[in-house]
């Protein structure tokens, strides 16, 4: 079987050395601007792991060759950040085919729907299963040619705007992962993301904080005191008012964690301030963006809390915490991710009606 | 000359026993729920004073009777933070006179406009000249009965509703102060109110680092880091456009400490990191709350950023990260500061056109 990652930053380079030790056809790629990120991992032939993963995985083919990268390949997965994703889907039109999945590791929101706006507005009609799969992994490379695993996801769930394509993408992606299983649709893959409700919040309501130290702070347990804490739960409310409008069913984060450790905890500070796993001073510490122009903020807001302003706007819904820190990102890295984001039109989604955006999103 | 001093806090405080020692005859008045703050005054007879100005100034009457304060007193001056000046205002109009000069200290923005407003409200239409006076001094109380000061005003500018009350005031004030004028209107003083400008944004985006660090940190020098100065410039470009739109020109704060200091610096961030008298890691610390219920939120969010929030908004301007702010700030403390602060009801000017509101600020 072959696979294609398209991305050699940590997640796709994982996931290369990953299918490598399991003696798969692996092909690497990076776009041509960001080379320097497959020169050892070329000179190695392969990624070595760390954590919860260990070895070398060999990777046959590392290129930044697009053709050569996707063509034959059964899944061709995108690991880059959500900035990249519309240069990929660019390159990739010309030489995706029929039968081919695209499973798009989903660190943002609604990317599918860029994806298959872009490909087809390329001229490529092809029956292509573009597909969003939930986060793949936690991991951070520990050199250029080695990535740390900290957090490998057993289950993956998968979404595309035609359930037919879903259903599809996970029987190709079964071989791959222990579980895999369709979603409601893409909403739900995009309403679960946690980068969005985890990260933007603590990076603005901490700014003086990250640049004046230059990071120098654990990020969630630190980050996230009370009043930030309470920030993102409205943030959350804002995200599950989202989906009831749309008539989906949307978890609280608070509920869901509850859920998962069997507690009772009254709030996301509580959530944090109580869970080892994410940091606290004494037990290690979680890993702070040195500025604000890391992805938590560049990625998390234009393709995370964008794309659900935007959705909330398009269906009358009011997202008044959401859109301040989309203001205030913006100032402050100077760039107007709302103009520069996921919004509706880069969505295709703009002049839609809300019945054809529930059959986009909903299966 | 008698004068009045309403509430019993730093500046309050601080202003009885300067006049105390230039052997006025002062009064110095302290909410009931707050009587603490004038006990150990009370037993000392007046109150010690440090830094500018040395030595104990004696204050003959300390009391919670407001009509006992104010009775007879050529100047009342509020001193309570903005948030007790409804209080004090109604309590006030019982007992206030043909003549008397009520000098607000102008810790917040619009205050005249509410005070005059409650005072009528209350029955009292008698001619009183309430007017906003621009910030008397920097100061912070070093124990129950001390207060040290490190910036007293030379330079006391007067605005009123009616310029005739403002010119009246100054009269009064002449014998007070070194140097007294009137300005053009109440605009002028809300909109050259720095605290609005140099609080909320720095403790908004430093909330966590406020919270897990207990404020031990120096608050401009570390919490304006390039990301926050720039929020900052944001909030006073939206405070310049509601000056213009009223036909108020209004400086920049940029160029302002500009042209006092003679420098071209190009942001605030370069200002707050070049200037030594705010602090630094090498000269010593400014102070930061705390926590966020403390004044930079609670009294400069309501009476500074909503009362500049609800004028733009009837006047037709966009002031989205001054919103931004009190959307934040309102949900961080569980307080719907729009709702609980100086809007366009408290400010008496909900149903007025802009014309007549420019008639209230602009003499």
């Amino acid at each position: 079987m072959k696979v294609a990652v398209l991305g050699a930053g940590s997640v796709g380079s994982a996931l290369a050395g990953y299918y490598g030790m399991k003696n798969l056809d692996v092909r690497l790629y990076e776009l041509p601007e960001f080379e320097k990120n497959i020169k050892l991992i070329k000179e190695q032939g392969g990624v070595y792991l760390s954590g919860s993963v260990e070895g070398f995985g060999q990777v046959g083919c590392i290129t930044t060759d697009m053709e050569e990268a996707i063509s034959g390949a059964t899944v061709v997965f995108v690991t880059v950040p959500a900035y990249g994703h519309k240069k990929v889907a660019e390159e990739c039109a010309k030489y995706l085919t029929e039968g081919q999945v695209v499973a798009i590791n989903s660190g943002s929101v609604f990317a599918a729907l860029e994806f298959d706006r872009i490909v087809k507005m390329e001229g490529n009609e092809k029956n292509i299963a573009i597909v969003d799969i939930s986060n793949l992994m936690g991991c951070r490379k520990s050199s250029p040619g080695e990535v740390n695993i900290h957090g490998m996801r057993k289950e993956i769930t998968v979404a595309a705007i035609d359930h037919e394509h879903a259903k599809f993408a996970v029987t190709k992606l079964e071989p791959l992962f222990d579980n895999v299983e369709t979603t409601s649709g893409l909403l739900e893959i995009a309403l679960n993301n946690n980068s969005t409700l985890m990260h933007p919040a603590p990076a603005i309501l901490n700014a003086g904080w990250i640049e004046t130290s230059g990071g120098n702070f654990d990020f969630y347990w630190g980050g996230i005191s009370p009043s930030v804490g309470k920030v993102m739960e409205a943030i959350d409310s804002e995200r599950i008012h989202i989906g009831r409008q749309l008539d989906y069913n949307c978890m609280s984060f608070l509920d869901k964690v509850n859920q998962l450790n069997e507690k009772h905890l009254g709030s996301i500070y509580e959530y944090i301030s109580t869970n080892p796993s994410l940091g606290g001073p004494k037990i290690g510490s979680s890993v702070c963006p040195s500025n604000l122009q890391e992805r938590y903020v560049s990625e998390d807001v234009p393709y995370g809390l964008v794309p659900y302003s935007e959705l909330a706007k398009k269906i009358g819904i009011q997202t008044p915490h959401i859109d301040s820190l989309i203001t205030l990102a913006s100032r402050m890295n100077d760039i107007d991710y709302r103009q520069e984001g996921r919004n509706l039109k880069a969505m295709g989604v703009e002049n839609k009606t809300i019945a054809e955006i529930k059959q986009l999103l909903i299966n």
